[in-house]
C-alpha cells in the first residue's frame, strides 16, 4: 500500500520502514499497471457507493489494494477506471480523514494497536502528560 | 461542538449551519469557562490513553464536549487540564484522522449518514461518476 509518510525523522523514531513516498509522473499507467498485476483499485469519492454497502466484499479482497484520494478536481477517468468508488459519507470531507476511515474500516479498528517493528520509541500512555520509552 | 468548516460555498451548499469558526485569542479561558458551564474537555493526544478504553464512558457523557486536536507543541497545561486525554493510537498521525476516528467511535459510524436539513445539494451515489440533485 502507498501512503504518504511525514519526515524520514519520524519514520526512523516511530517505525514504518515499509512506508514510502513516491511522487508519480503518469498515474493513470500506474492503475493500469496495479490492475496487470492483479491489484484492486479503490477510489473514494464523496459520489461513490456508501462504505457500509462494500466494507463486506473489500474486505475479502485478497489482492494488493491501491486507495486514490483525489481532491476537488479528480478526472471521470478513475472513475471509470476503479474497481470501486467508495463514499466515505456522501458529502465534502477531508481526505484525509476519508482515508483514516477506510482504512478503519478494513483494520476493523485493529490499526490503533499496530506496534511497527523498527520503532525506536514507544509511548507508554498516560491519563496525564507523556512518557515515551527508547526501544532495545 | 466547535469544528472547522471549510469555505463558506460548501456550507451553503451542503448544509450544516450550525457549524462555526472562530479564532479564539485565550484557549486556556475556553477551557476554563467550558468546564465551570459544565461540559467535558477531551484532548486527542498520541500520549494518551487508548481510545478503546475510555470509549464506552465517554458515550455516556451527556455534557457538552470540546474536543482539542494540537499539532507537536501542546502546552502541559491542556493535559493537565483536560478531563480526557485520548490517543487515536499511540503514534505519530494526523490530527484529522484523529478527529475523524474519534467522531467515529461517538457517533457509531452513523455520521455518514448524516443529511443536513439545510442542504442545497444532495449527492445520489453512483458505482461510476457523480450525481448531485438540488433539494427542494
Amino acid at each position: 500500500m502507498h501512503l504518504v509518510t511525514t519526515t524520514n525523522k519520524v519514520k526512523e523514531n516511530w517505525g514504518g520502514k515499509y512506508f514510502t513516498l513516491e511522487f508519480i509522473r503518469d498515474p493513470k499507467k500506474l492503475v493500469k499497471d496495479w490492475k496487470k498485476e492483479g491489484g484492486i483499485v479503490v477510489h473514494l469519492t464523496m459520489y461513490g457507493v456508501p462504505i457500509d454497502k462494500v466494507i463486506d466484499k473489500i474486505s475479502q479482497i485478497n489482492s494488493k489494494i491501491l486507495v486514490i484520494v483525489g481532491s476537488e478536481k479528480v478526472e471521470g477517468w478513475f472513475y471509470y477506471n476503479s474497481d470501486y468508488n467508495i463514499a466515505i459519507g456522501n458529502q465534502p470531507h477531508s481526505e484525509v480523514a476519508a482515508l483514516a476511515i477506510f482504512l478503519d474500516r478494513i483494520y476493523k479498528g485493529e490499526e490503533l494497536n499496530i506496534q511497527f517493528s523498527d520503532a525506536k520509541l514507544s509511548i507508554i500512555p498516560q491519563e496525564r502528560g507523556k512518557k515515551v520509552i527508547k526501544n532495545g
